[in-house]
């Protein structure tokens, strides 16, 4: 259990694997830090069905690399390396690979070991969330509960799904400024369900983002400056 | 009728008051130009119970001075120097003012008007409007009849009010790009009204930013990110 030995460049910066065991679970994540050292760190939860290596997901963790940030995923319940009933390929699993994966109950656990490793091994840093979809799944539970991340983006999610009354019943515990996300089309999770959702966050400091397109369809400025807000927020 | 012989200073610019003649009405205005000559002009509505060259309008006047823009302004139905109801002193005779000084009738031959004198007297523009609350109330008729107006910033309304069916009616005839701001705890303009109005803007680019507070609680940052909206849309 932790780095694993191979190690990759993304864009001049250095990708590591790491694997985990907690509770009884594997945690497999990959961590990329910038060339120049870094304090700055954001964690990025990555959408339903795909995985924490995702193609987006490289094109996100480049834009924070650029920005100076390291950049951390892990796997999520029931999907990547932990995939189990074979997601990747039938991605309509996707609520099956999740509860099969633990759901939530296992997140807040996964992410704060995978922290807590990253805080060890490399230093401790202010801390951002970026998640939308299932990283919003993924990243509210974590924000309510790990007071080491001091901003989050969330969205595309809201109270739907699996463990929508979980998200629900969380929301009010994220007190960090967040930025939402909304897709006023969105054939997903409905727009009514994700108004709600922010609705309920506890934030003081909480802006919420609609555009008009489907689940998927977030422009690209929008994307641009979720990574802006990061960087101004997280200091 | 056109210009007033008086001239003052506003940071710098020029600040010159004209006044016009529309069909029957009175049509007073102020229009102020930056140190360096601009092509680029921006009309701001202001909200309701105040008037052209109310505090507030005068600070976002100054921001888009310091852009460079020009900036025109003229007073709305029954606000002002058209007040004659003595709303300045009993702000709750607003809708009694609306409706007497002409309402929505009168709006669009009102700036279309204005915004033909300022091009005939200083240069042809590529044109923005910024205007919340009543500022919307004259801007989405002004934007969805006159084309040139180019980008718009518009909010704190709904289908709400004196001509709320006019606004629902003539949205969709909307069609530059238009960022739209939300109070969402707005005690004023109901929220789900304003959502509502906003869904239906014919407008392809068309972003909806809510924060957290009452009608005129609007955060101090997204005012500054109104102006640079504009000043990236204006070109």
């Amino acid at each position: 259990m932790g780095w694993k030995a191979k190690e990759e460049k993304l864009d001049g910066g250095r990708e590591r694997c790491f694997e985990l065991s907690v509770e009884n679970r594997r945690v497999p994540g990959v961590y990329w830090s910038p060339k120049k050292t870094s304090e700055r760190l954001v964690l990025l939860g990555h959408g339903g069905t795909t995985h924490k290596k995702a193609d987006y997901m490289l094109g996100i963790a480049k834009m924070f690399l650029k920005k100076g940030f390291s950049v951390m995923a892990i796997d999520g319940p029931g999907h990547g390396d932990r995939d189990e009933v074979g997601l990747s390929e039938n991605p309509e699993k996707f609520e099956e690979a999740w509860i099969s994966g633990g759901g939530t109950d296992g997140i807040v656990a996964d992410w704060s070991a995978a922290l807590d490793f990253i805080e060890e091994e490399e230093a401790v840093r202010p801390t951002g969330w970026w998640g939308l979809s299932m990283g919003t799944m993924m990243g509210l539970p974590v924000v309510a509960n790990d007071t080491r991340i001091k901003v989050a983006l969330l969205g595309l999610m809201g109270n739907w799904g699996p463990d929508a009354d979980l998200l629900v019943k969380l929301a009010p515990k994220v007190t960090c400024p967040v930025r939402f996300l909304v897709q006023w089309d969105d054939e997903v999770v409905p727009r009514n369900a994700c108004l709600d959702l922010f609705d309920k966050l506890g934030s003081k400091k909480k802006t919420l983002h609609a555009n008009p397109g489907l689940h998927s369809s977030i422009p690209q400025f929008e994307v641009v400056a979720s990574v802006d807000y990061l960087d101004r927020f997280v200091a």
